[in-house]
């Protein structure tokens, strides 16, 4: 029923856990998984006309993403599912439900805020958000 | 790896589209599923001591809604997933994420908020609060 899952990753535990519960669930549906990584912009006027030191920080921010991204690719290939990634820049819970509903995922994997966690609440709130707003299922870890 | 997927159910539509997309997985997955539904109290002050025409409103209630599950449970019996029914009474949220856990559900699947309806936002407010609360993973459908 699900052939393609998205699950966005921002380096969390929690967002970790929430793409090994997805890559399982993959696996069992025979789907397939995009891992996520959304990267706030840098600047509050966005990522046009960079220069000197503000590309050098967004070419190294772009760097660590993909890095974090192929980590995980590796990390989850033993499993057989068929991975792809994809590092955007720009405001995480609209770009999730962008992404869901412009390549036409069948189900978004996330993790939950955890407790009292500042990377978690963070999560949490794009979390909340992509609930409120995507037009994809969504499917909350804890 | 679900095994036991609890589907609340309050008698709206976007709770029975729910249900359907959680008998299909459950269907794949090879899971049981069990329909639940959570009856607000009657009275503030409780369900005990009831009397007279309360006592028969409460009757009638806990009727309607049995039936209203017994209905969905007919309707989905040509599935061939196992299901079961279970009519409590209580605030939904609560009574949902403390049945996921005491029965050690693996998966709650409900309806989203469905926009300008105001069954809608009562099962969306219903819904945001068990993503919030359930110690469960929490399948949001539209």
């Amino acid at each position: 029923m699900y052939k393609k899952i998205l699950v966005p990753l921002d380096g969390s535990e929690k967002a970790n856990a929430a793409a090994e519960h997805a890559i399982e669930l993959a696996a069992k549906l025979d789907a397939e998984v995009t891992l996520y990584h959304v990267i706030p912009a840098l600047s509050p006027y966005g990522n046009s006309n960079l220069n000197g030191a503000y590309q050098q920080i967004h070419n190294e921010i772009q760097a660590t993403g993909e890095e974090t991204l192929q980590k995980a690719q590796d990390n989850f290939a033993k499993s057989g599912v068929k991975l792809d990634i994809k590092v955007i820049w720009g405001d995480p819970a609209e770009e999730i439900c962008r992404e869901a509903k412009e390549r036409e995922f069948d189900l978004i994997v996330m993790g939950s805020r955890g407790l009292g966690e500042i990377r978690g609440f963070i999560m949490g709130s794009v979390s909340n958000r992509v609930v409120r707003h995507a037009s994809t299922p969504v499917l909350i870890v804890r």
